[in-house]
């Protein structure tokens, strides 16, 4: 191991990746997003106008038990979470990943980098279009098998997280629960 | 390709694996475990007490909106459940993993194998400790880096199914969703 490998490593333990939501409609998902970031390390970004309030009542009555244990920024639009992103650290070059039932490319044959953006849109409607049609080069799907075409938004976010955090070996030696 | 690669491809798609929930507690995330199945043809097994109820009309008024896609078995108890999934493919010779958080060995060190089971436990207790002490080379975890060191029942599901998915190529050319 080269002598500053522990420095390299230390940041990616701090936010292996960050999780956006645009516009996320239910609390009980948002809730759940927030404690696999809590889980994971993982900055929460809420993207945009929300479905619900996040003041610290609005937090209390929802359920959102880990809301205190997770870093969550809110931002006008995507680009502003982005800069945001790069701005916290220059030492990455995080990349961009919109997920979407009409994308191309699985969540397989991604390569994830630390550092990367994980977006997800509405529970009702996904990404905007246009964004989609604007950078198609970033459109992930997860693939499925079976009469149900759609998951859950908090379990979407779930399985690609735990993907690109095993692909950079952060769950290496990490301690276990479930 | 040898000739028979078709008849052998076929069980795989159409149960990959069996996720099996013993006295799960909490509707909504028996619901999203269901759609989880439903998009992955992997049968659901309910096993023991179950803190609601399952027939149609309760289904109905819980939103378990996609319970008439999906494959669900209940058991009295887990050797039952190990029996009929047995049974249903004598051609395949399942395991059984046990996900706790008291587990030594995590997720990602599992070789998963089509028609394995993927048992979870309560939400709010898990497994019980004396099954998990009688099958100790059964357990299995989900490593956490965070200060949360717990995840929603769901998403802890996806997580290990997707992975397990993945392994075995079951999502290689499926159609995308999110």
């Amino acid at each position: 191991m080269p002598p500053d490998a522990p420095r390299l490593r230390a940041p990616a333990q701090r936010a292996p990746f960050h999780v956006v939501l645009v516009e996320p409609e239910i609390p009980p998902n948002t809730g759940n997003i927030a404690r696999l970031c809590g889980g994971t390390c993982c900055p929460l970004h809420l993207v945009g106008q929300l479905g619900f309030r996040i003041d610290e009542h609005a937090v209390r009555r929802a359920g959102l038990d880990y809301w205190h244990l997770v870093e969550v920024h809110t931002h006008p639009d995507l680009p502003a979470a982005e800069a945001a992103v790069r701005a916290s650290d220059p030492t990455r070059r995080p990349r961009t990943w919109l997920f979407s039932a009409h994308a191309e490319t699985s969540y397989l044959d991604v390569d994830f980098t630390p550092g990367d953006l994980l977006v997800f849109g509405r529970e009702s409607r996904g990404l905007p279009p246009e964004l989609l049609a604007e950078r198609p080069e970033q459109g992930v799907g997860i693939p499925t098998l079976g009469p149900v075409r759609s998951l859950n938004l908090a379990n979407s976010v779930a399985i690609v997280l735990f993907e690109a955090l095993r692909q950079v070996g952060a769950l290496n030696g990490a301690r276990l629960s479930t």
